[in-house]
């Protein structure tokens, strides 16, 4: 149990923040879209793209949920992703005019999803305050690949591969917290998902909600925290600033 | 067994480098030498403090034997060097005249280690050309203050941490490719001895020897590699020059 008396600042003793990444960091959606279109456009498909974006996201939590349960040992996202396209594709009747090379090469797109525009001015600005990792679902390598397309710089890459199962699992925020060797209530977890949220302040992390309202299309993301949190703002810099200064990382 | 063929351009198709770093990157011993006269001079004690380093140093491969070997379980390298201070301190007739914080400053002092003067550069380097990751014997967050403290940037951390194992155990250097998603011969094991780049040989990794003669004391480190390797070096900025530009990272 946290101490009843709440300290002056809650915020001062922050010394590692950790990223949820798909949505949070990235607008997954309207990277996908396009990514699909110029792999599939050429093959004479046509489609609402950002439908397609949606159903190929649409199977992500069943899959996942799937390790989770135990009902599948731990596999990297790219897999997951993969078997989510095959079936999205048989789903659209598309799965005929689809080649092997084309699959993979559009597999491979998320590893190439475009930042919110405030991201890397935001972890910039975070950088001299506290250590930066991501605590994604997504594996080492895809966040590897992401952080270079992006421009960012992590001080290490944490999240589902290093747990070998993946969020909200308890698991996954403890490895994280452990890999740092921090206390939990000096690491934040940031994250435009309550769920997600809520999960890591169940296993004793400070919690940031960064609003991504067009998540899901124009207005069609979380606006506000719907569970308790730290702080709120709708923006990294902003983040940066709510957290001030620090003595060292 | 690699085809008999030697490919025209060897490292044309490293696509990411993974480092030592004790003895490779940083100069433990003058550090350490430095580090344990500042925390134990002031409680008037005096010693050869590079004897004391090297007395500390020479516990680190029989403590990690016993959990190659399976005797102990993995434990983070910062418990080990803990055991081995603690073991040194007692050796040298100290161990009643150093308390428990000084102790615990002092095995931070892994943690704060100089690099050799060519390190920042050569890595900066690099960067454009491939990716870039520890595979050391240390900690996930031993890494992570290592390239704070000296301006590195990574772009996974892999190693001991991620396998659960030490090296020259392999699969420390298999964990390491699977992490980067790579066949093993698109990643290159850079280090300073000889042992260490055999192993990763064996799994399949390109190799790269840095000489670093003084790590033990002056001319008192491994000159040159006695083992085949795939490139040798005096620097970092050497091997970026050997490596040459490639398309991407």
């Amino acid at each position: 149990m946290p101490p009843i008396a709440t300290p002056p600042h809650p915020l001062r003793d922050v010394r590692a923040l950790v990223f949820d990444v798909f949505g949070t960091l990235v607008d997954w959606r309207t990277s996908i879209a396009r990514q699909a279109k110029q792999a599939l456009a050429p093959l004479g498909i046509e489609a609402d793209w950002l439908a397609f974006a949606d159903a190929w996201r649409a199977q992500y939590q069943p899959a996942m949920a799937r390790v989770r349960e135990g009902a599948l040992p731990y596999r990297k996202l790219d897999d997951l992703h993969r078997l989510n396209l095959d079936a999205v594709l048989t789903a659209w009747g598309l799965a005929h005019r689809v080649d092997e090379a084309t699959r993979e090469h559009l597999n491979r797109a998320w590893h190439r999803l475009d930042a919110w525009p405030d991201v890397a001015a935001g972890l910039h600005a975070l950088r001299p305050r506290v250590l930066l990792a991501p605590c994604s679902n997504g594996h080492i390598a895809l966040m590897v690949h992401l952080a270079r397309h992006n421009g960012w710089v992590w001080d290490a890459i944490l999240g589902a591969e290093l747990a070998r199962d993946y969020k909200p699992k308890p698991g996954v925020y403890r490895a994280a917290v452990e890999a740092l060797d921090l206390p939990p209530q000096a690491v934040m977890m940031v994250a435009a998902h309550s769920d997600d949220l809520a999960a890591a302040a169940q296993v004793g992390l400070r919690t940031a909600f960064v609003a991504r309202p067009d998540e899901h299309g124009p207005g069609r993301g979380e606006r506000r925290a719907a569970v308790p949190v730290d702080v709120e703002v709708s923006s990294l810099p902003e983040l940066a600033e709510r957290l001030g200064p620090a003595d060292s990382p």
